[in-house]
């Protein structure tokens, strides 16, 4: 427990308002969205880098864990304060420092909304490509901790290929920049990349250079109706073989369509057992082009209807069925688990067919759907964990399909990150040197364990604390 | 000195063909493009992971240095021998392994020369873009070491933005995966992205998963000439600002075209004091809108000329222009100095200014050339080392460029690395806090200092052995 002694320096350092130890704050501070507990013992707000230094550089000194946390929307338990600690808030650390519409770069704070920041650098003719799940409410400093990906992915690439530089403060309280505001940098190892979907556990990101893009012209986006899932499944290899890479290639398989349709009533045939969201941009005199050569490649992979918005609106209307999906799917049971399983884009039909047997064999439904122009397939397994043995269940079907993903050239996580809720898998995916060489560099960075421990690396197996 | 009883050792491991210690061939190895020497110990070639594997093993054991080793190009010394040990050449290693055309993507070994890659994967619609000036010879992972750049990462990023995985040998002699074949990968650290760009320091690549991409279906070339050297570095900042990212914005000053000039006996007016070389590529409906919204927007900056490509061979000829600037250069003086800082892109007018100020002051030509369109400047210092004090004042000169860039916002290196050349002026970017966390990884990593020692850091002050 820590003791009081602690609690007053955190105070002097952040103001007494910044630091909380009662049980309702500790409680809001406790979850993300695994569903996953367990209670920090104090939670402390910085605002600002020097706030960020202090307490590291105390907890360091006092050997007490630190869980740097943003919006808590994480999906693998990446700000669980599993070993207790404080909880180190950087939501206050909001502002968006500059945007450069001269050199397309940004500065910011790592607790800016990433959606805020999307609508502000588009304010000024420019482009912020990653677009996760959650950027209405997730923050960059999360983001950046993760890697998160998105659909605009697939033509864009993820977080990480639009961070410049970086302001860090490391395990020991020092306050390093990293990277700079220039295109080019071999200056060095690259900590910046080295830090981002290090998931808090190397250093606390406190300022990120970001690079923008000028906003594409225009967009177009078509929803595809499919006979089979094998039917969109192909059709996404196909188009990438056919060297075209939309900005999205969003997939939804019959489960996902039902639930869909019974949540927002949406017109959708019975025969539709797939749907693909194809999403092109760009110059608009490329855009039609671009579009009907699509719709060539996937006409003779039988299709059940095609959708094309001709305008906003009707491309809106488009996003919003993909939207609904995470909502919905709670139709299917109360409890979901969230995997973000990546395969090669051309093995994304034997991933399909392996789960449907993995389904059948647990007797778990396995409802898909996600990114998948680059193989990214966000696959749910729906259970009710208050039928017993539900959750060995669960459980058994998620190592099966790693198991199937690492056997088809594919990965654990796509843009979830490991957090606690992969940790047990890493094995499958890592030679143990790989993981040997990691851990290599995370005591060597900090010798004490102190940030974020008890992440990634199965050292330690986590115990909730306050249960389900 | 290796004692004989390891050159045995060595030659069990690879062959005794592959080995050598006579003098001509550690000359031969002792050399790159900084035109410093540095005799090797022993030069071992290696065909295979598990050779490189077995020789580092020893040779951490046994606690001798260990230079990895392709074409020898670089132009920051990464590859000298500056403590001696073994030179380990990869050129053996030349295999192209797979070209995936369902998932553009591709496996090779370090030691295939970057044309031959780009030449193969055009061959089937695809597109490696970085296009170091040294692609001819240089080799892959010679590239990934010093995350070259070139021409073409205006638009299309540099060497480490198209790396989706590699094989390493550890300084132990452990050989480990990163990454894989998939585009989003969030498993643990991103190791893929430390080994790119870390000179070889922490671990020996000796396999590598590129991303690729479709090959553009045209490009349009454009040779424009200025009036004054503010005009063209104005232009590079004011097509960015318009928001057009051209593939290439190449820029050669006053000094440059007249040693062009004299070489090629090219036709380029003496009003002419600047040049821009921009190149667009993508769907040719939008190249010709673009290529003339680009001349509009530069039209004011006071243009002599403008040469637009209408064929390939036409454009062929513009680029003919830009390679053979560093040849030519040495028309100038004998001796040149090739560093390559990198400003943030609004930033080069004032880069410009400041260089011309620097040359004045201490009395040696500087010749400006390169991609300004990221910022990323080729500055050569041309003097004749034979003229006493020459070495000197060129240092002098060196250094207050350098830091002329970081007080621009700027950076030391923006494609060739630190290696030797470097390593004293790493403080003047870095602060010491960046340095020391660098340095943790790796002594964590390397505890032997066997792999490429003497680099990037200066622990040790190289002596050159053989003399310039």
């Amino acid at each position: 427990m820590i003791e009081d002694r602690v609690v007053r320096i955190l105070e002097d350092i952040v103001g007494k308002d910044n630091v909380t130890t009662a049980k309702t704050d500790l409680i809001t501070h406790s979850y993300d969205a695994t569903q996953q507990k367990f209670l920090p013992e104090v939670v402390v707000h910085a605002e600002n880098t020097e706030q960020v230094a202090k307490v590291v550089r105390r907890a360091n000194e006092e050997k007490i864990p630190v869980l740097p946390r943003g919006a808590g929307s994480g999906f693998t338990g990446g700000t669980l304060p599993v070993e207790g600690g404080i909880v180190l808030v950087l939501t206050k650390m909001d502002k968006i420092i500059d945007i450069d519409t001269d050199n397309l770069t940004a500065v910011v704070e790592p607790g800016v909304v990433t959606a805020n920041f999307q609508k502000a650098v588009e304010k000024v003719g420019l482009f912020y490509p990653p677009d996760p799940a959650s950027q209405a409410y997730s923050t960059l400093g999360g983001n950046l901790a993760e890697n998160a990906g998105g659909p605009r992915c697939v033509k864009y690439g993820v977080t990480k290929d639009y961070i410049l530089g970086l302001e860090v403060v490391t395990p020991q309280g020092d306050i390093i920049k990293t990277g700079g505001q220039t295109m080019k940098n071999v200056v060095g190892y690259d900590l910046t990349r080295l830090f981002v979907g290090a998931e808090g556990t190397l250093g606390i990101i406190t300022k990120i250079i970001f690079k923008l893009l000028p906003k594409p012209a225009a967009k177009k986006t078509m929803l595809v109706q499919f006979e089979t899932i094998d039917g969109a499944a192909q059709s996404v290899s196909e188009i990438i073989r056919g060297k075209i890479i939309p900005t999205t290639l969003e997939f939804m398989d019959a489960t996902t369509i039902d639930c869909v349709r019974k949540a927002t009533g949406i017109d959708i045939p019975e025969a539709c057992k797939a749907v693909l969201i194809i999403e092109v941009d760009g110059d608009p005199d490329v855009l039609e082009d671009q579009a009907s050569r699509i719709l060539k490649i996937i006409e003779p992979l039988g299709i059940v209807g095609t959708r094309v918005a001709n305008t906003p609106e009707e491309s809106e209307d488009i996003w919003k069925v993909r939207r609904s999906v995470s909502a919905s799917l709670r139709k299917v049971n109360p409890n979901k688990f969230n995997e973000d399983i990546v395969v090669p884009r051309s093995k994304v039909p034997d991933m399909i067919r392996a789960l449907e047997g993995i389904s059948q064999r647990h007797g778990v439904p396995i409802v898909n759907f996600g990114h998948a122009g680059d193989g990214n397939i966000h696959v749910n397994v729906m259970v009710d964990l208050k039928i017993e043995g539900m959750d060995k269940k669960a459980h058994d079907a998620i190592e099966e399909l790693f198991q199937a993903a690492v056997d088809l050239g594919g990965s654990l996580s796509g843009e979830h990150g490991i957090g606690i809720a992969k940790a047990p898998y890493l094995g499958m995916e890592l030679d143990q040197a790989a993981i040997a060489y990691m851990q290599t560099i995370k005591k060597a960075l900090d010798p004490n364990g102190i940030l974020n421990p008890g992440k990634i690396f199965l050292e330690k197996q986590p115990n909730e604390v306050v249960g389900h």
